[in-house]
């Protein structure tokens, strides 16, 4: 499958059988995220593997809907220290991430962490640090959905030649 | 090449040859953007294509650092108009649109517009949307170096297990 295929078949899934990610996937899916092009090669991004479950635990209580993040095969946790365009480079790195893991079969769902003072707390991360996102990745338990594609807007919704507005 | 060797390859490039993108391969570079996930598919982003010369440049006032943007081949900017992780989603959708170009030899790179006001209202967005960021797209002027690996810091640096302090 090309690249592009990849990419425009990325489902976020957070249902996922209970079958290890191999190390070797899970070296690419971090050094994806640390490739990342960010606002001036200013690098905030930092990533924390959640291995520990009591970790796991105590970082999911930190989010209205992570309850199922740690049972996710392979959990990673990222932490912005800086930069002026702190989420728009997570999200870049989290997208790198996912989709080198998709291209492997790895299936994943990000998840925000409402409660952020938790998240530095439990992670231990300097106290001006924020942690935009979480992602949990593994095999999908459900076979994927042959829809040609994602339920979104319309094109005409989505895309606009000049300016938004007549 | 496989789709991780093509993410992790992926440089910030904005000096461009005089050189159209086909237009099928903008059209999947917006269709990546569309496909791309966001927070309880909110889809907070909307796509404007900048092809006027006069609103190519009047856009390109609005930032501090985008006075090489009008003359990209291709030009998109990328709007939030809801969604509570906005900036985040953006640049999911930003990477999506990166990669997918960078499969097909398309450099690319993201800007940030400092004057959101004059952003939204030379794009005439609805008055609440913002634009995080534009990216020019292009068939890269300079040939790619060759160094296995982007200007990043070290492995240890970014990459942590459980916690960030012990």
């Amino acid at each position: 499958m090309d690249t592009y295929r990849i990419i425009i078949t990325k489902r976020d899934t957070r249902a996922f059988l209970d079958r290890p990610v191999p190390v070797e996937t899970r070296r690419r899916i971090l050094q994806a995220g640390r490739m990342a092009g960010s606002s001036k090669n200013s690098q905030p991004c930092r990533f924390v593997v959640l291995e520990d479950p009591r970790v796991r635990e105590e970082f999911a209580a930190c989010g209205d809907f992570a309850a199922w993040l740690p049972q996710a095969p392979f959990v990673v946790a990222i932490a912005v220290v800086g930069g002026t365009r702190g989420e728009f480079d997570a999200g870049r790195a989290a997208q790198n991430m996912m989709i080198t893991a998709w291209a492997e079969k790895v299936a994943s769902c990000p998840v925000s962490l409402h409660r952020q003072e938790c998240a530095v707390e439990v992670l231990r991360l300097p106290p001006d640090a924020r942690v935009p996102i979480a992602i949990g990745f593994g095999y999908r338990a459900k076979p994927a959905k042959h829809a040609p594609e994602a339920a979104r807007l319309g094109w005409d919704e989505y895309v606009r030649i000049n300016r938004w507005q007549p």
